[in-house]
């Protein structure tokens, strides 16, 4: 029970060095066991690469026949961007199958398990269970709702303030929390803001180091973006969605999606664009995962609209005051406490001077 | 040395069993050690009580003479309410006194320790001195500056807000942290609240256990205060002071004196009262401490003008959101970074849900 534990946290850390290498797919892990040595050991590399089970069984070679196979997610049994690995495994002679967690695709769900069990295998389910569950968090939510993980990410005083009454907001928190930030980009497929920001601050919204497969994400309602926005640059690599609604400019429009950006012009939509339909386009394109990282109105609607998963928000030992200054949270707000979502805290600590708290939200039946 | 700080950190925690019953006075424990055993031991235990030296002579009885005198406050060596201590320990015959810190009174402030030592007996001082000074954080600041030392408790959601929108407030925190808030108020010698929160919350400002001496404090520029308010409840053992203006109306200010409530009116202030002025009263009514618990323009004031000490700041998983909801800290706020005060972090912990951040205010010459 134990050591079975054990290869599998192995096969776990294994899963995690694929993480922002292969979405929309999940990352997995494997490693192949025989009289309690390792013999064999792979992971899912890179979107469309191969499966972690073939890697393994690839690195194990001549030894796989007789041996156990521990696998963070259910071996996929369908023709995918690769043959099924089902197939794989039977071919390879392997005795036994220890599974951390079914594959929620329903494409498979229980039926590579099934297949392999015909095929006179021992398979285990539910090792390290929540552990596997957790590392794809993103892609267990994407596969069944079709949508992006919403992760929220704010900078704030210690009295939830982004900026001074006049505006300045440079910068409330320390170089290492500024840092931390960023790189939550490298474990996401895209970023949003609202147009506020990309004309406050003018941000490039780029990943820290470069990527196969990073989009960026503006909502725009009114078309309001500068034309020499740096957020507007490297369309090639890093293509730009902006969410807008009919109120905007044709000819604008136009001109944009001659830079190659992807303007979406979302109908029926009023003073804003509506996040539900925003956030199945980007399903759409794959876009398993996102990171909001404001300003205040924009992580809002998020917020009033139950479609945040996740939180990062770091905290200043600063004291901003002022009536007027604005939150991390604008919006209308809710109206009675009952209504009004609530985190569970996963972790708390201090980034030098700072203080970062990560938590997930509540799921609730949000009204207004 | 190392049974040094031992026997002193015994003293110590021997002196904070006075906290909160002997104001103005400090808190001050002291033990006697002969041959490396402890022989006697005190401590003030209230105010006008005898000293923490004498109590711990009286313990030791015969066996003083020849003993050394751990005590964590330099010995008085003047009359007040008792007779000075350095008298009594020349003529006990202890030979050495160990010194956590000097005594920041102007009256002695080293004259104690002159004086033991111009009769012989050896003196050290420094002992533990950190922790000594910081068991009478108030009185050190109480002493210098003839002014209560300011302890800021709010309670927010973690965007900062104290209510939705709409006003709601109760309850934003969970249980246990509104109880341990409300410990807070056994620590200190009086409680201050704007004028709004006693109209809002009707709240009784009274402390958790009886307590001999306690004061309420509310500032109230227009004198607003309905006559029925629970805080002019119990003058006799809880006198409640109001700080108003001249605009306030004479005949009210007449019909709350004769209900013994310590009406002052603060000539030239405008829109709102001189916190100095009233902190500059409390002192001279031999306020050492002071806790400040809200609203949110009463905690901006004492922020913008710099005359914070240290802040509890609880902080609730819940986002309220809302650009209209208020924080707290509201007020004008800080117009640019660079004049934003900094909380020097002491502790972060989980309570329940909630989480309590402790610090220190950090001085500065502030400019709104």
């Amino acid at each position: 029970m134990v050591s079975e534990e054990k290869w599998m946290k192995l096969a776990i850390s294994l899963a995690r060095r694929g993480e922002g290498k292969v979405s929309p797919n999940p990352v997995v892990g494997a490693v192949l066991i025989k009289n309690g040595n390792l013999i064999g050991k792979g992971y899912h590399r890179y979107f469309g690469g191969p499966h972690a089970e073939i890697e393994a069984i690839k690195d194990a070679g001549e030894k796989v026949r007789g041996s156990t196979l521990f696998v963070t997610l259910e071996p996929c049994c369908h023709f995918g961007k690769t043959p099924p690995c089902t197939k794989a495994i039977i071919k390879a002679g392997i005795k036994k199958v220890v599974v951390a967690t079914l594959d929620p695709n329903p494409l498979n769900n229980g039926r590579g398990v099934e297949i392999l069990r015909k095929a006179g295998i021992d398979v285990k389910v539910g090792v390290c269970e929540k552990e596997a569950r957790k590392i794809n968090e993103f892609f267990f939510k994407f596969i069944r709702e079709k949508i992006p993980y919403v992760i929220l990410k704010a900078a704030a005083s210690l009295d939830g303030k982004i900026a001074t009454y006049k505006g300045e907001s440079k910068w409330i928190t320390g170089e290492r929390s500024r840092k931390l930030g960023k790189k939550l980009r490298s474990k996401v497929d895209a970023i949003l803001v609202g147009i506020n920001t990309v004309i406050k601050d003018n941000p490039q919204l780029l990943p820290l180091k470069s990527r196969k497969r990073f989009f960026r994400v503006i909502l725009d309602t009114k078309l309001r973006i500068p034309p020499g926005a740096k957020v507007l640059e490297e369309q090639l690599h890093y293509p730009t969605f902006i969410f807008t609604s009919s109120k905007a400019n044709r000819e604008k429009i136009r001109s944009l999606k001659e830079k190659n950006v992807k303007v979406r012009v979302l109908e029926d939509c009023e003073d804003r664009v509506n996040l539900k339909k925003v956030l199945r386009e980007l399903g759409k394109e794959g876009i398993a995962s996102l990171l909001v990282e404001g300003g205040g109105e924009v992580i809002a609607s998020f917020i009033e609209e139950n479609l945040a998963d996740r939180i990062f928000l770091f905290l200043s030992p600063l004291l901003i005051g002022g009536r007027k200054a604005p939150t991390w949270i604008e919006g209308k707000g809710f109206e009675s406490l009952k209504y009004v979502p609530r985190i569970k805290i996963e972790k708390i600590q201090k980034v030098d001077e700072d203080i970062l708290i990560q938590g997930y939200f509540q799921k609730t039946n949000t009204i207004m």
